[in-house]
């Protein structure tokens, strides 16, 4: 059964920006979900910020196994009940890809718990992404390392939490390095976070770059829910897996 | 130079429960800091949810190391605002001890990214703490384990993310298992997370207790403070530490 | 294309002990072997320590894409030629599944970097098996807990290096915990250690063990080899990947 | 009470190659022990591989809190039977600073459980050491990041296991990144790999880097020794923490 992919867009760029729409005539959120595409195993679909509940209706998130986020400009856009619903899904289990400018949004914000600050410089430099992790199932079938000959540069510090394991550590020409792909579990649910992709380079036409995006939606996929997750049940004395006397004194109401 | 440690202290079943005031006649909070100031080396002092800003002031924090956090009963009553100002603390450098109850705080489950949810039982049953990690600093003298005569008992799964590293793990009577001691940075921040302290019964009266919460604001204490990590700085092209001529297309407005 | 997977079984206590002989009639590794089995996409062989090479020839090794490993009477048998021949194929990307007594095979001990000792009691108690990570790939599947009514008991601390992620806890009825379940990476080669598995206990004829094995195997294998991995090479200045001119002293005679 | 530390050095290039002669006119041992003075709380003494046994006899090992590795040109050279020793003190507590060539010593490769491969250029190149986790002891005081004129590139995959947390990442002008500070525990021994130091460039002679190594000493620092984590006791079931009766079937000859 392919596993259902959506991909989300900002969508505002492509709107106001010409360098942009030039660079994405079907948008971002067309151009990720063709690379995702071209692994028959993957079913994109595509919703944008501009959509009801920016796309991601109750029903859309249930039918979703892995989402991709990409936005930049519009990050205060996005309501704070859809981000606690997609935080929601994700701790139940539906896997997580942070695409480069998302490392800002509300969502990635609220999963690592940090602000997942960093330096950054837009003149279009030289970056090179070196697999350190070539035995991790997201760099597979990747040379030793691939170039994207314009980029926006991320510098660390970023701020974000020592990851499960580090991917990816990008070269900047103009002298700064950036961890460029970490993976997270936050409840049931994986996440990646991949740096390139800024808009008014060609970064999501890149052939190396599908692939890693390919690579990561399989690795976050999930065959099952754990909703359990969203509770915190008591087992009561009598409940409980080994023979159990109580004792001691006992609120006279528990809060939880 | 001491290090000042603030205590946090809920404050409400103190004054609600009869159980709860008499097991602590000055206040958890109270007896908690009276346990940090056994170390010559920690001046402990105290603030509840009841004062101004939950006595958490802007210049509070300014003067706090490492904050110690326990509540219970009413998270729902700590002002959004506050949290974030301690998150921001906690980012910068603070280091903050979160006990028992105080994973379901709002501070807590701002900085771990999840729900911090588990099962539980209140029925006064064994805890037995084993020490896991014998070389970490939060470990320093301990025995191989611990045991608390009445706890309640929490359960995994605990929806918090991996850490960086366990130090101990909970035997409980009725059957379950707890990882009960958890490091994590946020930010540059250390966040210990320690299990034990069910209000009703008198674990912050002993004296291996008293002996962890020590360690582990000794471990937390970040003698600089990383305000940087607050912002996402550009570093325009004319300030690349190599030098770089730019190119490519720009963004019309740059939204960072 | 099916997962080649050899089981390594010491078979030493299926000789020479009535009670594993009787428990194991086929061998533990060929009981093993039918656990795994029961998945078609996993095809399993069985080698012992008394055939040529201990069963892991070059060749036998070169086709296996995934090893299990169980031993406890007769580490020291092992020749180390044939340890390190191994541990390269981890290296290079094979997994291997650690099974109970394996934690002191020389293979394990080599991997980890450390003694990997514990505590340990025979007295057939019951274990109760927590899972602490159920969104990992080796807990696809399984309840919440899963008991063995016997089993040999081993408990904390465990010295081994802190795990990628633990994934199982263990509570045993004579008061200890253990961490049963915890995964590693070294080189491109995934690595998993699961403890239970005692010889004169049921333990490889339940269900669910056999469930946590499958899982294992499949976590495990890695569809590449990375044999660069095995290589330290020089890149020197006229190969460099950025234009570079040699400047500075050099050694008469680089030893690397 | 002053931290012992014991700076080992192979001492090999000063004798028979001209420009580490006078690149280190007291030994690379005894620069790196003149860095390691300037913290008064740091008392160095030196060690080399042609003193009897290496330097590292049992009485100099249970008098040395930590070990800092300098080797290059002799990895071979070096016993294995003490290279157990200096492993045993590491498990015990013992901190271990490795440095830069000692990245393929037999202790390093031995506590990481792998060959702890790279690929590397001597071309006297600049090498940037970025901070990516401020908040750890290691980074105290340091800058953003600091730059060594000349240096040896070491390039990813290097590799290591996952560290426990990623202090520093290296820009190399060639074009590469390494993974330049990472942090360990085995059985109770802090270690830390740090990547600068190739014997023809004055690194040694750089404050920063000084900074850096009395930091890492003060951090692997460990005040107890866990000397039982070199065994594996048995726990028998009469003294067991919780009553219990022994049951099934048992060896007739327990070989652990």
């Amino acid at each position: 059964m392919p596993i259902r992919v959506t991909v989300w867009g900002e969508n505002v760029h492509e709107q106001n920006d010409k360098a942009v729409a030039e660079n994405y005539p079907i948008g971002m959120h067309g151009q990720i979900a063709k690379l995702i595409g071209e692994d028959s195993n993957l079913r994109p679909t595509t919703v944008t910020l501009q959509d009801v509940d920016h796309g991601l209706t109750v029903e859309k998130l249930a039918n979703t196994d892995v989402l991709v986020w990409w936005g930049h400009a519009a990050h205060g856009d996005v309501r704070d009940e859809i981000v606690k619903r997609v935080a929601q899904r994700v701790w139940e289990g539906m896997g997580l890809i942070v695409l480069h400018s998302g490392h800002h949004s509300k969502i990635f914000k609220r999963l690592m718990g940090t602000l997942a600050n960093l330096h950054w410089r837009e003149a279009g430099e030289r970056e090179r992404i070196w697999v350190v992790n070539p035995g991790h199932p997201i760099a597979k079938g990747l040379p030793a390392y691939f170039e994207l000959k314009n980029e926006e540069m991320y510098g660390e510090p970023f701020s974000v939490p020592e990851p499960i394991e580090t991917v990816f550590i990008s070269w900047f020409q103009g002298g700064e390095v950036f961890r460029s792909g970490l993976t997270y579990r936050r409840g049931a649910g994986n996440i990646f976070y991949f740096r390139p992709g800024h808009e008014t380079y060609p970064t999501y036409h890149d052939a190396t770059v599908g692939k890693v995006i390919r690579n990561a939606v399989s690795w976050a996929y999930n065959a099952e829910s754990q909703s359990r997750l969203l509770n915190s049940p008591n087992t009561p004395v009598e409940r409980a897996v080994e023979p159990l006397i109580e004792r001691g004194a006992k609120l006279a109401h528990h809060p939880e």
